[in-house]
């Protein structure tokens, strides 16, 4: 376990998934001086190679394993259809007893945009990974809010809430610090890993309000009274 | 078909569902001069006979039928699990062609707090109530804040946003109308009534962050950039 004092010690991190969304994240820890790899099923590729000159020295680029040995903790950002098998390329042993950052979405698109869940409202992406990796700290975070929104989230109106999701209380704080550190607010923790049904089924209503509003730079917060 | 000139000139609401949504909305009509006719199983209890005294000369109680009867348009305000049941009781014949405002959400209690859904998500009630009635035009509505919050929604940190679903467009106007006049902004419209699973699914999150809270005044903001 990484405990606040640890990250301000430039953790490393590994990403899977050399997306929007996990580019978006290893800019993020970057620019925090984190050390970033991030993981890839074609890690040579000339547009990644490209984008991690751009990206400075804090950022490399590897297979999905050898970014899952090289984070101290890991953030999971691939497509919600390809988790099982990223971690299958990553291995279970390397992700074992880390923090495992969900950012995940089970989206189907089998009908086209807007896209619907492909889990039901019984299960989750969440649980089925804490179910594959039973002893990793599978927390879900970041994955309520799109990648414009993840790092520096302050929108004309405010900060959006983000609302978390674990079994493992340190995970969780762990996760909020990152957050306080990329300027978000403490986050709302809704408790056990099932509660990523909700942060999930949050996404499709998401995806809808983006479109009607225009924009991907859209996010939710929770006013009270 | 009711445009904001029609509801200024107090339109009669039926209200099936005598609990704390269909009591709060009632207030909430009469308060703005509407006609109110509450609808319950039990119209002649000692409870909802006392609590009609105080809600004032706009408001009165009936049956289900009495309730639908009476509504240029109807706010369906029971229990998820209540609703098909309501609507026989209800009629219909005395639903069709208006305008039916449906709160409802398909909580399921069956394992307690906090609460999953009952419908998955390739359904939703919202859907159900629309097959149902194919005549009505079913606008979601209100679904997603709890009754502290319907009328006069203004919190410390400004105004949640309302998000409705519905595949009429003067049906969703007309709602919009009613919003305004509640407090509400412009809400935002996510397109026919299959909105309506994701408006459902962002209760069990709004209960889970409100226990977090610690209060039920809690509702959703979306903020853009």
């Amino acid at each position: 376990m990484h405990n606040r004092q640890d990250v301000g010690q430039k953790s490393r991190i590994g990403i899977l998934g050399s997306g929007d969304v996990g580019r978006a994240l290893g800019r993020g820890f970057a620019s925090r001086g984190y050390l970033v790899k991030i993981g890839s099923r074609t890690p040579n590729s000339n547009k990644l190679r490209d984008w991690m000159k751009q990206a400075g020295k804090f950022v490399s680029v590897g297979s999905f394993a050898d970014a899952a040995t090289y984070g101290d903790f890991v953030v999971l950002a691939t497509l919600g259809t390809a988790v099982e098998e990223v971690i299958d390329l990553a291995g279970a042993s390397a992700l074992e007893g880390k923090l495992l950052i969900d950012v995940a979405v089970p989206l189907d698109f089998s009908k086209g945009m807007p896209p619907g869940l492909f889990v039901g409202t019984t299960d989750s992406l969440g649980e089925r990974i804490q179910r594959k990796l039973p002893r990793t700290k599978v927390v879900k975070a970041f994955n309520i809010v799109g990648n414009p929104t993840m790092i520096n989230p302050k929108m004309k109106e405010g900060l959006p809430t983000m609302i978390i999701a674990g079994n493992d209380a340190g995970a969780k704080n762990q996760v909020a610090s990152i957050l306080r550190e990329f300027g978000w607010e403490e986050p709302i923790d809704i408790g056990g890993i099932e509660g990523a049904r909700w942060l999930e089924a949050l996404v499709p209503l998401w995806v809808r309000v983006a479109q009607q509003v225009g924009s991907w730079t859209v996010a939710f917060k929770v006013l009270r009274e």
